[in-house]
């Protein structure tokens, strides 16, 4: 089957969903985006990923090209045409094509570029690798500071995941200034003594949609929860470690530059908070 | 006119060259490129041009999708198609379209994008702003930390001369743990007692083409030059400040965050760099 692409306002075969070599996300990384999970057929946290969105667009000084309830048709759109049952949507937004190329920016009145597409992933929510864990190692964080707009500068998390997999790991955890930021494409925690601890929200990391999620569902079932830096030593002597994006949910981390954690096997707080999050977020996915 | 693109292998009106939005460029910024510029039709610092892509291209473990004598038959041809007499020739390079999107890389066989575009300056070597100078503001860098790959990673020197121009200025200056790293676009430099001062190369800043040449130059004529970190305070003390690009090649700075230099005049030797950039480059055009 031929995936269907959204792009400015047009259903389109993926193969012909193009932009000019002008547009600004193409010479200049000028864009935002957002990936929504897709369980049942249903959108997961949606209404945090319109948000953030909105959120990362005002940061850039970009306008919202469409109203929420225009990006909630345009998903469910997507989702019916491509027939997903489990999977994603990427959605990115940037200043536009002006024509030509400048670092100014283009006049406000130039349209922006809209483009969102699925990707189909059976078995999502039953992801064998909640039950292996994974293995990641620390490399140092080199993006630009304002990892909290998300933008399609994703050069060096690529990098990265690939310096990752280089050395026979899943990904890899970046560190600054001696301690950890996030993953490549996920927030990052730990579990001592019954308590997880993660990383505060700052400019240094993305505000994780799942991760907010999964924090009031911890709170709310009396879970102890430390917002604060940790170092690649102290998550090698922690009980657990794991991580969470829109995509794979609470994954278990079971060994941090070759140090094993929990015997190598997930421990029960990760797990538990995996099924925690897929059971809360699909109660309230639309 | 409609200007003519080269993208993968053909010469298109500007409004067919179109990318996938999958491709890499696009999605994940992952792509380099190089401006060279054009006087009498012929290109300046080619060689060098040619060298920093084949380097950036290299650090980010893509190939080189063309031989030398392929970029410049291209570089030839899009003038003449253009009839470009004075102007700028931009070139970039991204690691293609896999048809979906994934950090993870491409296989290594799939094509690289390449386009190349024109843009007629009618002037550019007679810039007015030659005569009267430029006027920066400082701005924090938040960049990355690899700015001597040229990537197209350009979305914060965009929003920095955005913020220079609502301040009134020309363009900004970048700062980082105090010292001056580089202007948006360009590579900076101060004058005082006769000697040019300019930040040494790293990976904080861009190894400019006409960075290089232009010192090479200086050397010839006998200038001193100490390549060393510079402060804003140190650069409104100076007695001239100018900055070089492949497009602006020498341009003198007038005022820094409100503080005049030399009288709010371009001084001497900023004005003699020009002339001797111009004029030696023009010697070895191509």
């Amino acid at each position: 089957m031929t995936r269907t692409v959204y792009l400015n306002g047009d259903y389109l075969p993926e193969t012909e969903a193009k932009v000019s070599v002008f547009d600004r996300g193409f010479v200049m990384a000028d864009g935002v985006y957002e990936v929504t999970s897709v369980l049942n057929g249903k959108l997961l946290d949606f209404p945090g990923h319109l948000k953030r969105l909105a959120r990362s667009l005002a940061e850039l000084r970009m306008g919202n090209p469409l109203a929420d309830e225009d990006w909630l048709a345009v998903h469910r759109k997507l989702v019916e045409l491509n027939d997903i049952d489990e999977g994603i949507i990427y959605l990115q937004v940037t200043r536009g094509n002006p024509g030509d190329r400048d670092f100014a920016f283009p006049p406000e009145d130039t349209p922006q570029t809209v483009v969102l597409f699925t990707q189909a992933k059976p078995g999502l929510a039953d992801n064998p690798q909640a039950r292996t864990g994974l293995r990641v190692v620390s490399v140092e964080d080199l993006r630009w500071a304002r990892r909290d707009i998300k933008t399609v500068q994703l050069l060096y998390p690529s990098l990265a995941k690939m310096e990752a997999k280089a050395q026979g790991a899943d990904d890899a955890w970046l560190v600054e200034d001696g301690f950890v930021t996030e993953g490549t494409s996920n927030n990052t925690y730990i579990v001592k003594n019954g308590r997880i601890i993660t990383r505060e929200l700052s400019n240094d990391i993305l505000h994780g949609i799942t991760r907010a999620s999964l924090l009031r569902y911890a709170a709310e079932a009396q879970m102890q929860i430390e917002e604060r830096p940790f170092t690649i030593e102290e998550a090698q002597a922690a009980d657990e470690a794991f991580f969470t994006s829109a995509s794979a949910f609470v994954l278990p981390v079971v060994e941090i530059d070759g140090v094993s954690l929990g015997g190598g096997k997930p421990g029960p707080v990760a797990t538990r908070l995996r099924e925690l999050y897929l059971e809360e977020s699909l109660k309230s996915a639309i």
